[in-house]
């Protein structure tokens, strides 16, 4: 039996649980957008914000954030988006395209960075020679993307960064650092990570939206965007593990994961030491750095180095 | 098949994933009490314990802590046993004589309280009674465990108090904090509680082994214990949803409560600001409090002045 909006009693595309509501698809996406700009309000994510780096993979969730965006703060705040082609294969490939599409649909500027072309190497070739790099690819992702993301908003001028983090990730992410006991990763849980000791602040609008919610209002709004996971996303792990807890813990009472992530970043987080730092620079790229030389031009080098010594084997 | 010990051969009775063994009965209850032996060291929860009030309920946790704590430490610590007759009906009548037997057996000096004989009430009234006292059971429960621990404590003049939490105790106590945000409560979540604003220091020296594995220690050892769980219990609601939840990710993930307890009490918890309170003295009891009237003389007026009022309805 199709269930009725509990608003205007059209046909229903979703139940909240919190708050006990079916919603029609008009109304959802309402209810979606209210909620990524409260957040936006409540955590004054952009307060004296005037040009906004936004990072686009071409996934679900920073397409929506270009999309939520755009149609909000496209007067008031030059968008720009940024998107890197990491070399993963079609992956890159087709979701760099769509992301492409999407900017030129939204007549938003933006920015591609082709890692292999600027760089010399992508995550392909950090998989292909992992035998002689000894570090796993995610990680190298990882560092990729801080890094380039903080290049480009320092060069580009941009008040702060904004990523397409959701709840799911930011849950994810807490429970991984404090089953670790990794305290400074955790005091950078947060949705609003101010600028510091040379990084551009940056901020996730859609911390407090969940993973399915996001699709729903990518699905409804009709919004292309690249459907497929990163091939070399594990498929086991802590990480899985964590994942499949907190999901329990979701469908056993809806909304815990939105009450764990609120609570630590009102209340636990805030309560931890930041971490200091010192501000230093890069000595190869010139960029802020936590070490002499950053981790992005240690593991270029060092990748480098790797296709040159073993590109026939 | 049988399976067979890997430090002996013989027939075993567990397998410990962490560290990839079988162990028969003789060499598991050795790994149990090594565990326990190095919690207490490593964390020095004995240092400067001369006399050590031991709360005991009747149940396997306690009964385990009674057991190991006298085989290994009643030459060097006067050891007093403590258990309150908290009224709930059969549970309270059969856990208490247990517990008498067991220190009988030990040959363990012990006191035993009566609640309803001491001071007018028991759990038994707070559950009849709920609808005018408004104070869930349990709650209750906790707050006369609290305080009449410590007042004996106070009174024999004991070093420390040690009670049966285990490590799922603390897991799961764990996740409600931090999801409940409540930064105070986390701060407690440790295994050794020192003396403060006169209150008798706390320890826990079974916070490192897991549910089963104590149940196991005590099945082996042939302990007497009552094993039927408070009829008050909640089955369900968020504390059940973190069980089930924290259950997942130790099944897929061997291990993973020790690790996270182990890092929360080493990482997390000291980086957090001590709650620091102030030195009261009850009104009433003159027993330390962080109120003029502490929370055990109030509810014992309430539970008492409703049981007046309400005795024949």
């Amino acid at each position: 039996m199709v269930k009725r909006c509990s608003l205007c009693g059209a046909s229903a595309v979703t139940w909240i649980p919190e708050s006990k509501q079916y919603l029609c698809a008009e109304h959802y996406l309402e209810y979606f957008e209210r909620r990524v700009l409260k957040t936006i309000e409540k955590f004054r994510l952009l307060k004296n914000v005037k040009k906004l780096l936004i990072a686009v993979s071409g996934g679900k969730d920073s397409t929506v954030l270009l999309y939520v965006m755009h149609k909000f703060f496209s007067r008031e705040i030059n968008l720009v988006g940024f998107t890197i082609d990491l070399g993963i294969g079609k992956y890159s490939r087709e979701s760099t395209e769509i992301a492409i599409r999407n900017y030129k649909k939204l007549g938003i500027e933006y920015i591609v960075v082709n890692l292999k072309r600027s760089y010399g190497f992508d995550i392909d070739d950090s998989v292909r020679f992992r035998k002689w790099i000894k570090r796993p690819p995610c990680s190298i992702c990882g560092i990729v993307k801080r890094y380039l993301m903080n290049k480009v908003a320092l060069e580009i001028n941009a008040d702060a960064i904004a990523t397409g983090h959701n709840l799911d990730d930011l849950a994810l992410f807490m429970m991984s650092a404090l089953q670790g006991g990794k305290v400074e990763e955790l005091t950078k849980l947060t949705l609003y990570n101010p600028s510091i000791n040379g990084f551009v602040a940056k901020i996730k609008p859609l911390g407090l939206v969940s993973d399915k919610e996001t699709l729903l209002y990518a699905l409804i709004s009709g919004l292309e965007f690249y459907e497929e996971e990163c091939p070399y996303a594990p498929q086991r792990g802590l990480r899985t593990t964590i994942i499949k807890a907190l999901d329990v813990a979701e469908n056993n009472h809806p909304g815990f994961k939105r009450y764990f992530v609120l609570n630590m970043i009102r209340r636990v987080i805030p309560k931890l030491p930041k971490p200091q730092g010192r501000i230093m620079r890069c000595a190869i790229c010139n960029m802020p750095a936590s070490n002499n030389v950053c981790s992005f031009c240690k593991i270029r080098a060092r990748i480098n180095e790797v296709i040159q010594k073993y590109r026939n084997k």
